[in-house]
This record gives C-alpha cells, structure tokens and sequence, in this order.
C-alpha cells in the first residue's frame, strides 16, 4: 500500500521546504523532490499546499465517565472527528475511580479505545495513594507503554490529589522515568466558593466562572512548581488558562527548572462573557474547567505561545449534549464540564496564529504536533515527516476558507464554541498510518483502524534531570537510570 | 573526495540515533546504519563516539583593530582554534570606524578573512548614520549575503550608537529583512563611572567592573528591548552576562516579543573577583565587556540556558597578549578589552552542562550551532546532520578527559581564562566541509579553506513579524515582504 | 486672628480622632475635645465632618509658557481653584530655557507667584548644563529654599536632558541634600513616532497617544530608576501613569533603592478612548503627557496607590483653553499639552479611593498631603494637623453630593476632564494660614495671601542615602553631610 | 508618680524634634521644650539621646509548651529581657491543642502571663475547627480584646490548618473584624522531606534546614496570599525569612492586596552555615523555623524593610536551653524549634539598619514599635511619643557601644545567636507605664508590672476593606461593619 504525495512544501518544526513525500506501509520512505509517480497506488496532488506532520492532541477525554454521565463522543466518532482536523492522534487518560487499581481501569480503557480510526495513547491518573498505586505505575510503565501520570488538584471529594498524594507519587514517576503532569485549581478553594456561591443564591452558569477565578489556577500552579522544584521532577501543566499560571510557568523556566505547558485552543479565543449569555443552554454548553477567562488572559496564551512559556496545544476535548448539560440545570455545579475541540484545534490556531503574524508556520507544527511527540517521548516517530517517521501527516490548504458550525462538524455534540467563525487555512486531506484517512470532507478512516502508541520512558530531559539530582543528595536518583539512558543520551 | 564516520551516535537539537554518516564533496550525502566502507577515501571510527554538527560561535573578532592595537588572533590562527575545539563556522564582526563607509569596512574584512580555515560570515555594525548606511544596508543584504547588523551602545565618543541612531536603523533593518543584534551597556553611565575612579585615583583592574556594573548593562537591554518593541523589530542580545539583562529578555519573551539571547561561556565560569587578583597581568588578561561578575549570575545564566530564555552561546573572542594589555598599566580603562574562547567553548559548555545534568545532549548542540544556525538563517545547511547538509560535525569523545592550559592550547594567546579546568568530553576529529580539519589534537585545515558563508534576509521569525506589525498601523511593513516570504514561509 | 473648628473628626495620616482645632495667627494653637469658643473670631461648626490636613499638590503648572503659549491658569486663578478644592499648597516648576541661567528664571517665576493666594514652592528645572547649573544648584538649596530639582527625559530640541545631563545633575543634586525628579518619557522614540505617524497622514488627536506609548513611559522610568541607583542617588518620578513604570518603580523598591512615585488623578479615571473622540475640540482638550492610557493601566495605579508604591497624588495642572488648543488642530504634535484638575483632585481621589474602600481615610490623607510633605522636607509644618503646624486644613464633608462641570469650576480654563461625574464628599471650608479660604463654593482669600515656602535640604532619608552611599567607594558623599544631618538625624 | 525626660531628641515614625517629655500615672502629659522639672518625681537627662516609642514585639512565645517541653523564659523573665531591650510590649500567641476550646486556652495564657513586667496581649491560634471554634473566635474578640488570629500551615499532624482552615477561619475573623496571621511553610513537604532525610541518614541539625528550604515558605506564602485574596481578606504573614515569600508579599501589594509582612532580626543577620557547625551544640541552639537562610536572602529582607514590604521586626522569641536541645541528638526533628532575640532586636536593628544608612531613625521605629501598634489597631495608645499616649519609651543613646554575650544577657537561656556581635546603640532608660523599668543595665521594673492590652477589632483597613468587599458579590461583607467603622473611619 504506497501513498505519494506531491508539489507540495513539507513544513516541520524546524525547517520548510519543497519535497514530494512516498509513504508504504505505514511509513514515510521517501523525502525528495520529483518522486515518480509511476506505480504508486495512490497519488495526492498537494500543489499550494503544505504538508505537516498530523497533529497530537496530548489531552482528550473520549467516552469519559463523568458527573454522573458520560461523554457523548466515543474513541471511533472522536478519533474520526480529530482526523478530520488534521489530528492524527490522541493522548487520553484513564482515570481510576478512588480506590480501584490503576492496571483495572487502564485495561478498561484500552478495551473502550479499541475502535479508534487514529492512532491513540494513554496518561494515567493517580488519584488516590496506597502501595497498589505505587507498584501498578512501574507496571504501567515497564510494560504497558505508559510514561505519564496524571494529577487533578481540584474536584474534592472525587478524584483530587492532595499535597501528600503529590508528595509520594511524584518521586515514583521520576523514579520510573516518567513525567507527572497536573491539572491545577485548588480544589478547597473551588469548594468553598461554590458553596458560598450557593448559599447566596447564585445557581447559574455565571457560579462556574465565579467560583473558580484565575487566581485559583494560579494558586494551584505556583503550588504544584514548588513541589516539583523541590522535589527535583519535571511537571507538565495541562490547560494553562490564565495569566498567573503562564507567569508561574515562565518564573519557573527562567530558573532553570523543567515544566512544560499546556494551552487550549478554546481558552486562546473565548472569554468569559459567555457565562452571562441570557440563553441558559449556550452558557451551559460552555461551562469547562478552567472556565473561559476575561480577554486579558487571551493575549497572555498567545503571548506564552510565541514566546517559548507553553509548548503545547491541545483541546480537553470532553463532550456533552444540550441534555446532559440540563442536570446542572438548578445548580451549576452539576452542569457536566466539558467542551469540544478536537475537530477545529488545527485550523483556529492557525488562522489566528500563522496568519496574524503570531506564529510561523514552524511554530505551529511544533505547537500541535512535535513538541507534543518529544515532551511524550514518542518522536521522531511521531511530529515530523522524516524517513523512517510514522505515515501520519496532513496535506494543509492555507487558502480554504470555512465557517465552523456545529451543523456541519464530525464532532459528535449538538454545539461548537466556535460557532460562526470563519478561517483561513484547513487540512486538504488527512493521512494516518499511510492512508488516506480524511479528504473532501469526508472520513474515510475504518472504526478501529488506529493503533495504541506505546512510549517509552526515561526521554532525555529526565535523563538530564537524574544527572542533576545525583548532585542533590536529597532528590531520588533512580537505579535504572543508568540503563535507561543507554545509547539514547 | 568521500568520509565516512562509521558507529557513532548521531545528535542532533532534535534527537539521538546511532547512524553511519558519509559525505562526499563537502556535504553530507547518507545517513543510516551500516554504510559500507569500501571506496571510501578516509574512515573514522566512531564507536563511543557522539557526531554532533560542527560548532558555530555566532561572536568573534579576529585581527580586530581596537583600543590602539590589533587582535593577536589572526583569521587563520583563530579558525584553526575553533577547529580544534569543534567548531566548524564563526560569524565576525566588520566594524566601520564613525564616518567610514560600511561597504568600504565590509570589503576591508573580507580580504583579512581569506585565509580563515574554517567556514565564516559577518555581521555589520553599525556605528554612525547618514544616508549612505541606510543604502550600504541595503547593499550588504541584496548583494553581498549580511542578514544580521550590530549597535553597540557602549563606546562613547567611538562606536556608541545612540538611541537616534537606533531608532533609525532597527526599521532599516527590518524592511531588508534582516536582525539587529546589540551590545547592551549604557555607554554615558561607563563614561561617567570611568572619570569618578579615575578622579579618586582607582586605576587599576578592579576598576574595570567597577565602572561597568551590572545595572548597566541591566539599563540597555531593558532600553533596546523596550525600543525594538515599539518599532515592532526582532532583535538579538549578544553576551548578555547579568541576571538583569536575562530578566529583562525572559519578561520580553514572556510577552510574545521576538528578542534572542546569546551568552558567553565564560560568563558561566568565571567570576568577577579574578579583577582583584594581585598579580596585575592575570587580572588584566580578564578585562573584557561586560565583565565579569558576581557568582550569582553565573546560576542564572546557566538556568537562562536550560530554561530556553538564551538560546545561543559565543565566546566574543578577541586575543590580546600580554605586553598588549600593559597598555593600560597605569589606566584600566586603556587595558584592551577581549579574552579568548574559541577552542574551549564546546568542551566547557559540554563538561558544566551536560555531564553536570543542566542539559541534554540534544540541548547542548541546539545551543551550539543549531539554534545560531536557525537565528541567522542559514539552517538546515548549518547547524544540523541531515542528508544535503554541509559536512561541518565534530566528533565527540565524551570520555576525553583533558585540562585546559595555555600552554597547549592553539590560540594565539598567552593566556587562557579557564587555566587548569580539568574537563571530561572533547572532540577527537572535527570534519570541516568534508574534510578532517582536525584530529589527534593536530589542525589539518589548509589556510584559506574555508568559505564565506551567505546568509539570506527575511528568515521565518521575520516573516511573521511582518505579518503582525500589519496589524499594527505604526509599524513598518517591507514592501518586499511578499517576495521574501514567497515559498519559504 | 483666631479660628477654632469645632465638633469635627480630625483626620491625620496616623490615625482619626474627634477634636475641636483651634488656629491663631496662622498656626494651629490647640487640638483638643471641648475647646471654647469664646473670645474667638470665628468659630466653624464641623458637626458630621472631617477635619484634615490642607492638600498639597506637587505637580502644577501657573501661567507655564509652553509650546507657544501661555496656560491661561495664573497663579492668583490658580491657586484660588485649589482652594477650592481643598489644596492648600502647591509646588510648581520654575523651568528656565537651555542657556538661561537657573537664577534668572527662578526670580522670575518668583515674581509671578507673588499674587498666590495659597502657599507655594518650586521645584527647579535642570534643562541643560554647564558649569552655571551646577553653581545656580547649589545658591538655590542653600540660600532660596529650593530642595528639589526636575529632569524632563522627552520634548527632544527643547528642555529634555538626556543621559549625560542626568549623570551630572543627579550627583550635584545629592551633594546639596536635594531630590532628582524627572518626567519619564524617551524622548527620542516620541520623536521618531510622531514623525513617523506625520509621514503617515495621522495628523488628530489620536496621533498623541499613538507617539507616546506606556513603553515609552516605562523605558524611561526603568532608565532613569537603574542611573539613579548606580548613582546612589533617590528619586522621584512625577505622573506615573503606566503599568510599566509603576512596576519599575515597584521592583526598585522591592530592592531597597529610595524612589518616590507619584500620580495624577486624571489618569485613575480616565482612559484613552477620549482621544478618538469626534468632536476634535473634546479629543484634543485631553491632550497631556503622558497621555490617558487603556484602562487596565487605571486599574494598576489604584493598587500602586493602595499597595505603597505610590506616595503621591498630583494634578500635573497645566491649563489651555479651546483656542489655544487650536494650535494643533492640522497636527497633533501642537496641540499644547496640559489638562486642569488642581480643584478636583482630592473630592475625586476621595469619592473613587475611600468611598470604593480602595483606601482609607487615612491613606487619603497621606497621598494628598503628608507624604508630599514628607518627601518635600516641610513637614510637619505641613501635611498634618498638629499644635505648632501651619493652620493649613480642609473641612470636609463627606456627604455632599456634586457633580463636576466647567460651567461651575473655579479653574480658568474651558474644559474639565471630569465633566459630568458625580461625587460624594466634598470641602465645606478650606482654611489656609488660619483663614477662611474657601467657604460656600466661594473663594474668600486674597490675592497675594498665599506665601513662599522654604523648603530645607538634607531630608531624613537622604541622610540615610549619604551613610549608605559612606560604604561605597564609588558614590558621591557631600562634604557637608555631616553638618545637615546634625540633630536631624 | 511623675517622669520627666530632659534634653533628648524625641523620634517617632513622622519626625524627630527636640523636646521634654513629661509623664504622669502612666501616660504621657506634655511634650515640649523646656518643661520645668521642679515637682517632678524622677528627671532623666536625655542629653545626646533619642527618646522613641518603646518597642512592640508582635511575635513571642514565653513558656511555651512545645516539642514535649516548655520554653525556658517565662512571663516575667521574658517581659524583662524585653525592657532590657528597650521593648515594652509583647504580643504573645495562645496554641491551643487542636481539640481544645480556644477559651479555654485563653484563658489558661492569660493566667501564665500575669506576672509579666511589661505590656502584653495575646494573637489566638487556629489549630482546627468546628462550630466552637467559630464561636469562640467571636467572644474572644467581642469580649477578651483579640483582634488577630494565628494559623501554622507547617507542622503535620500537630497544630497544622490546612486550606480547609484557612477558608472557614479567614471569612470568619474579617467578619468579627479581626485580621488572619500565618505561619507560612508547607507542612506536607517539610514532613516528607523529614522522613527522607532520616531515611538517608541525614539526622543533623544540617537536616533542619535541608527538610525546610526556602521553597517551601515561599510556597505556603504565595498560597495563603492567593487564598486572601480570593476570599478578600487581609493578611499578616510573620517570620517571613526568604526571598520567595517577601517576593509574593511585593507581588500582593503591588496588586493593592492588604498584606502585611513580619521579619526576625536573627534573620537579618544570620544565614544557613550555623547548621554545619561542628559543635552539636551550637547549631542545635540555631534551630528554629523558618531556619536561616543562605547569605542573598538575608540582603532581600533588608531591602524589603527600606522598600516597604516588610512593615514589622519581631523574634518569635522562644527560648530552649542546650539540655532542652538534646532532645534531638539522634534526630533533628526532635530538638526543640526556636531562637533568643527579644532583648537584641532592637539595638542590631539599630546598628545594622540605622547606623549603615538602610534606615532612617525614623523608619526604625515605624519597623519596631509604630507600625505594629497600627496594624494591631492599639495606636496611638502604643507606638508613638504624643500626649496622651501610654508612657511606653526608651531613652536611647546612640553612642553607647555594647557587646553581646549571652554571659551578661537577661534573656533566661543559655546561648545567644548574635554572641560577640558589637552594636553601637543601646537603650540608657527603658520607661514602661511611666516608670524606670530599666536603667545602668539592671531591671527595675516589678513583677507583674505590666497590664494586659485589649486591642479593639476593625482597624482602619479592615473597614476599607469591608467597603471595597461590598463592590464584590461573592466576599462577606460582616452586618457589624457598619458600627465597626462608625466615628472611626
């Protein structure tokens, strides 16, 4: 099965040129100008076009069980949708109830993903602590390709993680050679607010914003850096939403300490003005966590973006419909959080990003795709176009022109935060695996054609950070690193 | 005429692999396991071996005319001892004196730089303004490969460019789509501070930081960084050496501002209390600008470095014996400013980086060469080992354990600021344009081997920025844009 | 000539506290509850009122010729209008031409200050420098009451004083027991930017704020805050109005450097959407500089104001009636620069500040007047109400409701940025020197009452400055320090 | 019983004049030159002395129960050192055991400290929570004269309030008027750093500070300032020792949050290599937490008090002798937490701050006696010289040189961190309630000489902030506020 692309300029992350790209198998075999076209089974003319490595989106939540429902998009109508963006794959998260064994729900998603049409991933979350938890990360990590766990600082009484959870799984990742990546808000905070919130009346979607403001992420951020630093880990911050967190992030890069950050499509062009739209439903559909922010905090997303403080985008892509959002219909709190994205993430930031002038194209494969692959620890195989590199790219048009409807979307939810919007620049043809897996609008990928991505452990700059704590005889060193590093420095 | 360097590791900014390079006619032409050796003129064996791009120090002056003598370090000498510490591309500086032609300058520079024995290029500096450096701007980007122009804002009654003077040449330099870069010290405080010491009678070398604190330093950058934001400009900071400056380029990066970092490694070692050395010579041979400084900035220079707030490292190599620096016996400020650099760089960086866990490998070779290579826009034919790249690499023995003497070193100087640093890593061959310009601690180059290096205006960054400040009706937008950007984006 | 104010609720920096005042001879005699009334001349009934220290405002500008014109405030119209509004004391700029000598300008401001009907000072102007500067500094601190002297960084080709002035009058000024003030703009972008903005056709009102950008502001503030603290020497910045130099004047702070701020009413509430008003006269009576900012800045100087960084409240008042306004009708750069505000300050300050819980009332008292005092070293004669101080004092009532109109104004002058904005709290009675000034909206005080005020040199905290600068070979210690600071401390 | 003191130099926090003080039945009477001393009981002779507030020591703990033993100064021995310092009030702190009703323990102090011998009053400390403890916070500051309520974020397990706590406990004094303090270090991470440490082996006093580092204050600081500010409550940090939290106190301010921030004087002075001392002994007697600091942060706190960041000195006096101490020979989280300093305060503040010219003599007793008394809402009974104020001061003679030994101290324990310190500064006269409670370096005063301070709720700026509250829905807004704020303003 051989693919060929042609006249078309490949851009990676670091460099843009024209090349004709051969793809069999699965993998890219080729990178030149003037591939013949002779005895290629299929052949995309990608003249005007750009050729990108396929996005990763690091952080969605299919099929998710939560607040008492679960997401309306399942790992075949999601993975479709994310191909249709130009994504070529997720990273999801298991997410263990308190008090069941981590390697039980990994299995439990792994067998949920099984019908995914592009390849997919998982991060794990520890959200409870006892001696299960720590011997299930090594297995997750040493044989079942897992190299991330993930922390929620808020949702009390639920899935949060404490500062004493933090404190003991922390060191077990590095030790394992994992990276420890936290959702940060203070969950106390976030409870006595919607408490207060409560009390004095305030029940509608306007109580989301209200009872987690900026300061509550920031809070949690500044928090979970300083654990961290002095711990001797790296951390990875998901949906980064606000001015205080991208400033803890920035004062922590600035001293040398290795946190990485992430950013979602929607908080870079949504405010929070829409928690006060008088249509209960759209206000609803829109309530997520962390919630829009005031218009500020945008120009400071973008502002990280270009500047180097967060290196990664993504969507928390987590979907509910009108009547699901309905049970938080008298109290906001109820309202199921969540909203999509996997669909459009591609397309705004590059209309808003390349095409403004925020971005050059290279940093905007580097934002959607490469970083993501090697923070992840999955590239080259992944995040560039390179020989030898997975068949996974998205042949771009910069001069389509479309209109985001939710009418017209492959997401599967009744609304689309970006209703209305019209963009320059959109995928051509998506390509997974060496296939054609999107082109003319359509999905043309098979329900589970995608393959589960394993991902080793041990990347280079947990390496590097085990050298650097072996001079602080108070961090953890583990014993594998050695081995770990063997030959891959 | 074919090399081959077989069981290597390759690193490059992006990734680590084991792959057999070969080159032929100077360039890279394969890159895979298992390259078989027969017909090939000269082989290297690699085993334990890193091969890494050939260094490029973005910051020398060879043979420069300056203070009232010449640079001992002529442009043959000095490339032979970049060679011998890996480095395989410098860019010097030509240097017009107030009132002299740039062109003039420009050609005067090149014909010293003939015998250089690796690659080079120059940025021009721009010292005065009238209407002829507006057009030999012009002249020097269209004709003759500049993309990069320099302002010093020290110097005063010498090559201080004052703030009119940037003002005008920072839009020049854009609308060619070229980068000014800028020496950041407040040119009327060292003036001011030099005439009180004099005037109480502090003449020796410890004067020499005295009058040049780092808040001076601290003043300029965050002045330059502040006008080139208002112009809407790119700009580069060369041997940024205070926690000030870093500050003022991180908080500039943090708010989307395209400003780039270079730091000198022997900022990273060496601290200010060698001025108070009571042998005069020793103190002496450290005087250069800025100068050295407290331990405190040395951490945050090397945590600017592993936090991506700099992205370059240099040397602003520039020798001077020691019967050159008597010259300021009796006067500090008559001292000739410059210290060596360009042959310990790489194994310095190398040793307190990498082996000390601040850095990765791949980290280690984007500050080095990739990074230089991407900013001054000669990427990916410098900077990275990639099939069509030139064959500029060194390959590395990171279990060579060496000291630093000036006894044995190959610059041209009778000094050596890192006297007696036992360092583990070094090169032990350096290939230059397909050739072996170094091995056995022997320089092979030839005189006048190496190439000047042009370098193309309107690099992707520049591009953007174009894009955006047409957003902004202040701002200058280049008429040529559209051209430059076509088919590169 | 006795007065005694009885019933009313005394309100000092330190604290509040009921007490009858009773002012004889221009002092204020006694300070106590249940003082008789008989036998006094006038008696005040300030039942359900505050009695509090007579603002001062640092920053005005009678009868200025500037930019071709003349401010239509006299000193006689001027200072009427601050009583009015409850300022008692005003210092104002002697600001002689490059060339013209120190002296000569001050004698004349001098005399057109005779008819003040409140008391008054100057701050004098170091607009160029010779040696004449430097002896006229000093015959002005020792023997004309003179301790403060203002550097303008901006209106290049006319008074501004660029790096090397600065780095001669700030040590002169330190040596005499006096304090740099300086307008913080660069003077050579605003030129480049309003030239540039010429060249492209923006020629209203808008092109004003557009050539002074907050960076502008902030380049300058960061500039001269980093020259004084090399120097050693404190500072005062007047009308701050950006974030950017409110966060300087912060970080120095934070770094233990002596530098004051202050601020303008003006710019707390208004923003610089006025200057795209239609109605050109209304844009351009807002003409000032620096100029109104977005509204975010606004947000910033409140919490400067509450949070300590400012000290200072000022009006910066500068009057220009429509037609002189005219001047600049065919391009911005002539519209005279200047708004009024020297009646409105403190009932502004008072309603949007104590009323909004933004600041005590005792904070109120300290940025209208105790800390000008304070720094200006004429306290406690001024700034307080005590027993042995000047009877300089507002009676306020902090129920009456006004709203502001130039149809009402005592300010000579067409226009009033307020316009329309309703107030609460308001002067029932100034009293200046112990006599009823200002009573029932109506001016009562003479012309030619106010009196010039000696202001003495050598302030605490330059004392503490010169013991400090003591341990630093490198800094300026007047010889006559030791004599200033005996029995002072 | 009459007191004159003749001759002196009067300082307060505004001014320093020339005058006589006289004191009658505790309070002062008259201040002014010249007062006759015939008639008068006891005449001091100031001449060539400072006459200043007496100092207020917000932050001691005499006999304290801790760490399985009581603090060796008792209530007397402790008030005495205090005079001998020239300190004539102490706010002492009430711990109660979690579980234990917060009345009971007040009143349990209350009885402890009646044999004090200067002026005393109590912090109350939240160590759990449940409705008693709402309650109880209301009558201790209806009826028991308690404005201010103390929370420990560090010790595990013991009196630790976690975030939980601090969002019932904050709301609920702000309501009651009364101001939240805070001991701020993560207790999570100082309680896994510690069974690391014991885990490595590390069981030192070395393990002290390597189980607290600067980040973990820093952390909790930044935390509970968030957390404030969220629920709009003012905030009082004490012992603040490292850059990381003065930081966060600058950041809060900056943003006109209402914090307030405490310094030790061991921290001014004493840095981190006391716990590698070679004698056991000697640096278990360092043992206190926050611990001491590398050198940089100990130059921060001092810009933080001449910046106004800082606004208080204290000494979280708490005295174990070297028996004491040996509790934790095997194990560094077992010796006994606390330091000596309530009779050193004030005269290394003087020498160090004063003398060097970081602070004037003025902003000396604005550090140690007057802004303490405003923020705990008793001035101006305490922290000033004025009459009608309590006859509470120290004659201090600027020229007396002492060295300090803890031989010759008054302090009841057996070491001193400042030993061999030589100060020039020293109290001649301690006054306390009108009477010689020190002089010729012996105490004089009686037991139980002093009176225990009511300190009335609602200062100033929690009225401000109730104000600015009621603009935000979400923060509480006390019913009483109104009456609080009433004639008081």
């Amino acid at each position: 099965m051989s693919l060929l692309i042609k006249h078309g300029t490949v851009i990676n992350a670091d460099q843009s040129y024209a090349a004709d790209v051969l793809c069999e198998d699965g993998k890219i075999v080729a990178l030149e100008p003037g591939i013949s076209a002779s005895g290629i089974d299929t052949v995309i003319d990608a003249r005007n076009c750009l050729v990108m490595p396929g996005g990763i989106d690091p952080h969605t939540h299919m099929q998710l069980p939560f607040m008492g429902t679960v997401a309306s998009e399942d790992f075949y109508s999601g993975t479709a949708a994310a191909l249709a963006g130009g994504t070529t794959m997720i990273i999801d998260f298991v997410i263990p109830s308190p008090g069941e064994r981590l390697l039980d729900a990994y299995h439990k998603w792994r067998q949920w993903a099984e019908k995914s049409c592009c390849d997919y991933s998982f991060h794990v979350a520890v959200t409870w602590w006892d001696e299960s938890v720590h011997d299930d990360m090594g297995t997750l990590v040493r044989d079942w390709g897992v190299n991330s766990f993930k922390h929620f600082m808020a949702y009390k009484g639920a899935i949060m993680a404490d500062d004493g959870v933090l404190t003991q799984s922390f060191p077990r990742a590095l030790e394992l050679g994992a990276l420890p990546t936290v959702h940060a808000e203070n969950g106390e905070l976030v409870d006595y607010l919607q408490k207060l919130l409560q009390k004095k009346g305030i029940l509608g979607p306007e109580g989301h914003p209200q009872s987690r403001p900026p300061k509550v992420e920031g809070e949690a951020a500044q928090r979970v850096i300083q654990i961290a630093g002095i711990l001797g880990v790296p951390l990875y911050l998901v949906h980064n939403s606000a001015i205080e967190s991208v400033d803890a992030i920035a004062a922590a890069r600035r001293q040398g300490q290795r946190v990485f950050g992430e950013c979602l499509t929607q908080h870079l062009l949504i405010d929070e003005s829409v928690y006060y739209d008088k249509d209960w439903n759209r206000a609803a559909a829109h309530v997520m966590s962390p919630p829009f922010r005031p218009k500020a905090h945008q120009e400071a997303l973008w502002d990280a973006l270009s500047g180097g403080v967060l290196q990664t985008t993504a969507t928390d892509h987590c979907c509910f419909c009108g009547e699901q959002k309905e049970m938080g219909r008298e109290n906001f709190a109820k309202i199921p959080n969540g909203t999509a994205g996997v669909e459009d993430r591609m397309a705004v930031l590059w209309h808003h990003g390349v095409n403004m002038g925020r971005l050059t194209a290279n940093e905007f494969v580097a934002l959607t795709s490469t970083n993501a692959a090697r923070i992840f620890n999955i590239y080259p195989r992944k995040g560039v176009i390179r020989v030898g590199a997975d068949a996974d790219l998205v042949v771009w048009d910069p001069a389509l022109v479309r209109t985001i409807r939710a009418e017209t979307q492959h997401q599967r939810v009744d609304f689309n935060v970006f209703e209305g919007m019209e963009i320059t620049g959109a995928p051509a043809y998506t390509v997974s695996n060496g296939r054609i897996a999107y082109a003319d609008g359509k999905i043309l990928a098979a329900v589970g054609s995608g393959a589960y991505v394993n991902r080793p452990a041990f990347p280079a700059y947990i390496q590097a950070q085990v050298r650097q704590n072996g001079r602080h005889p108070l961090r953890s060193v583990p014993r594998s690193a050695g081995n770990g590093a063997d030959g891959r420095l």
